[in-house]
C-alpha cells in the first residue's frame, strides 16, 4: 500500500440513518452514531449510501442527514454523500444541495430504472462534473442498479479527470483487482472496496480503503484490520476479518421473512441499538421489521464476536 | 372479452414527455400530443410511466406533466399517472401530489434499488392504499425494477382490495394469462398488457386493455386492433398487430450506440416529430440522442408502415 | 394459418421416457404411451427432448427410446429426436445414430456448458447439416442451455438452408412472433411453440404447431385446441387452452421439495400413471420423487380438468 | 496456511487438451504438456475440466486423455479427472471408467441442462460416492452449470463424508471465504480456488491450493506465487499474481469474434504453441479459431509478461 496525500483513505463506514417510530430521521441517535464512529478512529464517513437507506428517504430527510453529519463531524474527517437517484436531472438536484451543505465528495452510481449504456454512464459523470465542481466517486453496485460500470468506463472516467475515486460494491473481486492495478500507478484516484468480508484481500490487492456496512456496528474492528494490513501483518488482518465475517451473520437473521435489504439494515440498526448507540431499529418503509427472536439471535452473534458482554 | 362498467379499459398509451432543448417539459408539444391521442380515439392516457421518462424528470417536471394533461384531457378519458420511485416515502409524496392534481388512478411498481420481498411489496401497496384513497394499478416491470410481482402477490393485492388493475410489462405471457384467468371472473380488477407486440394475443387471453408505448406514434392502429379483437375478428387484429410490429423496428435504430431505453424513447419522439406533433426528439439526460442517419431510418420504417407519405 | 406440404405440423408432444424401478427404459410403458398418443390423433412425436429426460439417459438408453418409438410409430406420423448434448462432437455421434435408426428429423439446441457466441451456434448447425443429411429443427431453450438463439441467427440458419424448422421454448413470445413473421412467407421452415400454456396465442400468431410437454397427459386436449384454431374458432381454442392451463398446475406440486424439473417430469409421469398408461412415475436420478400427498393433489387437479373420474 | 497430510494441495492446473487438425487428441502434444507441467513443479494435474474442454470431447477422447495422463504422470503427482456431464447416469459412467483408469480423484459439478435443487445436488453426490468409491471434489462453477452449490450444501457434503475437497470457480470470493472458514478447522476437506487472478487472496483466506487455467501457460509463475504465500511473503505473492493478471489478458483477444470460452481456450493453446509445447492451437468444434492478428497480440502480451523472448 502506498501512502497518498488525499484525505480519502482508510475506513469510511456507510453510515446508517437512525429513524424514529414515525420514520423520521432520529437526530440525537444520528449524532451519537457519528460520535461513536469518530471515537473509534474511522478515517471518513459516507452518508446516504445504500446502507444509509438513501432509497428510503425523502429529499428533506436526506438534507437533514447531511446537515447533521457535516455539523457534527466539523471537519475532523471527510464526509462523503451519496446522491442516489435514477438519472441526471434528479442526481444534479441532490448534488447541488449536498455540495452547498458542505460535504467533501459525492458518491455517484450508474443511472437506474432505465437501461443504460456505458457511453451514457460516462455522459452522466461528465454532466455532473461540469455542473457541480466537487470530487466524485464512481459507485459500482450492480446488485442495486443492475448495470455494471466496466473497467473500461472507469478508465475513461479517470482519464477525463471526472472522478477522484471508486467505490466497488460489485462483489467481483477479479475486476476489483483490475481497478486497483489500473489506478495504482496514478495518485489521483482512490479505490475503495465495499466488500466488507474481503477487506484484507482488497488491501493486499492495493485498495486505498474500505466502505463496510458492518463498520457501523464495529468500526474499531475495521480500523484494527486496516492498521494491521498497513503494517504488513496479514495474519492479524485475516484474523480480524474472520471475526468480522462471523459477526456479519447478523444480516441474515430475517431473510426467511423479508428481503436481504431489510434484514441487513435491520440487523445493523439492531446491533447499534443493542450497543446503546441508537434508539430504535426501525428501517424505512415498506421494510418488514425484525422481531424479538431475531434480535435475540443478533445479540448472541454479537456476544460470540466479543462485541457485547454476556 | 366481457364488458365492464369501469372507465379503465381499452387503449391507454403511456404518453411520451416532449422536451425542449433545455430538457424542460415542452408544454405546447405535450398539448398537441394529448389532442392527437384523443382525436384518434384512445380510451385513456397514462402519464409518467417508463415511456413517459418518469425516471428522467424532476419532481417539478412531473407536476407540470400531470397538470397539463389533466387540464387538456378535461375528463374526456381517464388519466392514469405513474408514481415511479424507489420506496414508500418517496412514492407517497408523488401519490399525494398526483391525486391532488386530479388524476383518476395511480400506477405503482415494486420498490427498487433495494432488494425487496413479496411481503414487502404487499406492505408497500397497503401503506399507499390506506394513505391515499385513489384507485391503484400494480405495475409489473421487472426489466426496470428487477423484482417480479408474482401471481400470488397479485392475488393478495386483489383480495385485500388494494388495487383496481394490473399493468403487466413483464414479457412473461404465460404468467399474464394466469393473471387474466385469476382476475377475469371478478369485475373489480382490470388487466392491461404492456406487451405492445402481443396485444391481439393478450386480448384473446382476456386482457381488458393495453398500454403500448408505440401507441404514442400510432394510436389509431392500436384502436383498430382493439376494436377488431372486440368484434371477434382475430385475423384483422393479427394483421394490424403485425403492421405495428414492423413499425416497432424504429426502436432499435440506435442500439449500436446507446442503451435500448434511449433508442426506444428517442424513436418514439422522432416518429412524433416526423408526424409534426412534437417539436424535438430530445430525450432526458444522460441519454444519447439519435442522429440524422437514424432519423432517416425511422422515416423509412414509418413509410413502410403507411404512417408517413413518401 | 396457411397449409403446408410438410409432414411437420400440428401437435407433436415431447414424449416422456417411462422408467422402471431400476432407472431403465420401461419399454412396455413406452409402447403404451406411443399408442395412446397416436390414438388421440397427434401429428408427430418428439422423443429425447427436455420432457423426455434426455439429460438423464445414457447413450444406450437413448438408442432404446428411438428404436422402440420408430418401430411402434411405423411411419404413421413423423418422429423427431432430440440430440441434446454439450457440443458438436457429441451431438454428431447422437445425430448419426438417430438418423441410422430411422427418425425423420433431429432437434438441436445451442451448445451448452461452454459459453458460446451466435457465430458458433451457426457453425454448429453448419457442421451438423453437412455431416448428417437429415432435416434439423433449431431448438431455442435458454432456460436449459443459457444461451438464446437470436432472431438473426434463426434467419441465417434459414437462409443457409440448414434447418427445416424451429422449436421455440424460450418463453419470449414477442420474439416468437418475429420468428413466425420472418418464416411465415417462406414454406420451408416450420415454427413450433414449446409454450404449452399459450398455444392458442401462438397459432394466432402463425405457429405451424406445438410441442407441449403437457400433451403427454392430455393429447386429445391439444388436438382439439389445434383443430379449433385451424377452423378459426378462437374462443373454443381459448377455452380448451384455459382448461389445459388449470391442468398444468400439476407441475408445481413438488416444487417446495425439489427442482421444477423433477416436479414437472414427475407430474407428467404421475398423471400418465393415474391414467393407467405407464407403470411407474419414477424420474431420472438425482431427481427427488413425488410422494403420496403430491400424487393425491395431482389426482384432484386431473379430476377438476375432467381427465379422471371421481 | 496449515499443512495437511493430503496429497491434494498446491498448484493443480486444469490441463488443456491439445488437438490435431482432425479434432482428435494430440497425444504427443499432451505428453509434452504433462512433462512441462511436472518439470515446473506443479503439485497435481486436473484433466477433463472446463479448461480441458471436456464439453468438447467424445467419451473415447476422454478415455484417451485419462489414459495418457495417468501413464505419463506415473504417480509423481495426483491426477484429478473431471466427470462433467448432465446428470447422474452419465456421470456414473464417466466415473467408473476414470476410476478404472487409475485417477486419484474425481471432480464433480452440479447437474446441468435440467433445473435442479440443492437437495438433488446432494443426492447426486450420495449416489456417486456410494457407487464409485474414490475421492470426490465438489466443483462449483455456476457460469457453466447455472446452479450454485451453496455453502449449506457444501457443509452437508462434508458432514456426510461424501467429498474430500472443493474446487470453487464461482467468482464469489466472499462465499469462498466462508468455505475456507468452514472447512479450515477440519483436516479432511481441501479447498481449491479456480479464481486464477486472485490466488494470493485465496491463499491468504486459507485456500489449500489453486486450479488456474492460466497455469497451463505459466506453471512456474503459479508455483512461485504459491511458495511465496506459503512462506508468508505476501508482497511477492501479490507481485507474481499481478504479472499473471497481465498475462491473462491473452484470453480476451478473440472476444469480438467469438465466445469467451473459445477465446480463452484458444489463447491458452496458442500460448503453449508459441512456447513450443503443443503442435496446434485448435479448439473443439464449434469454436471459432484465433487468427494471425490475435496470435500476434498473444505473443506481445507474453513478451510483456517475460514468458517469451522478443
Amino acid at each position: 500500500m502506498t501512502h497518498h496525500l488525499t484525505r480519502f483513505i482508510g475506513v469510511v463506514p456507510p453510515l446508517c440513518t437512525p429513524m424514529t417510530t414515525d420514520f423520521e430521521v432520529d437526530i440525537p441517535s444520528l449524532e451519537r452514531l457519528i460520535a461513536f464512529q469518530l471515537e473509534n478512529g474511522v478515517h471518513g464517513l459516507f452518508v446516504l449510501g445504500s446502507s444509509g437507506e438513501a432509497a428510503f428517504l425523502t429529499d428533506k430527510q436526506r438534507a437533514t442527514v447531511i446537515e447533521v453529519t457535516v455539523r457534527n463531524v466539523a471537519g475532523q474527517v471527510p464526509v462523503l454523500a451519496g446522491v442516489i437517484d435514477m438519472t441526471t436531472a434528479q442526481v444534479l438536484e441532490h448534488a447541488r444541495l449536498a455540495k452547498q451543505a458542505g460535504v467533501d465528495a459525492l458518491v455517484v452510481t450508474a443511472p437506474f430504472y432505465t437501461r443504460i449504456s456505458q457511453a451514457e454512464i460516462i455522459e452522466h459523470f461528465r454532466i455532473l462534473h461540469h455542473a457541480v465542481n466537487i470530487p466524485l466517486f464512481a459507485y459500482d453496485i450492480p446488485a442495486a442498479v443492475h448495470t455494471k460500470i466496466t473497467r473500461e468506463t472507469m478508465r475513461t472516467l479517470a482519464d477525463e479527470h471526472l472522478i477522484c475515486g471508486i467505490k466497488d460494491s460489485s462483489g467481483d473481486e477479479a475486476n476489483f483487482r483490475s481497478l486497483a492495478m489500473d489506478m495504482g500507478p496514478r495518485n489521483d484516484i482512490q479505490v475503495f472496496t465495499g466488500s466488507e468480508l474481503l477487506v484484507d484481500a482488497a488491501l493486499l490487492m492495493g485498495a486505498n480503503g474500505c466502505v463496510p456496512g458492518l463498520g457501523n456496528v464495529d468500526p474499531a474492528g475495521y480500523v484494527r484490520l486496516y492498521e494491521a494490513a498497513r503494517s504488513g501483518d496479514w495474519q492479524r488482518a485475516r484474523q480480524e476479518q474472520e471475526r468480522l465475517y462471523r459477526l456479519f451473520e447478523i444480516v441474515s437473521v430475517g431473510t426467511h421473512r423479508m428481503g436481504i435489504g431489510s434484514s441487513a439494515m435491520g440487523a445493523f440498526k439492531a446491533a447499534l441499538y443493542l450497543r446503546g448507540i441508537i434508539q430504535t431499529y426501525i428501517t424505512g418503509r415498506p421494510s418488514i421489521l425484525l422481531n424479538k427472536d431475531e434480535i435475540t439471535r443478533i445479540r448472541h452473534i454479537m456476544q460470540a464476536a466479543e462485541l457485547l458482554g454476556a
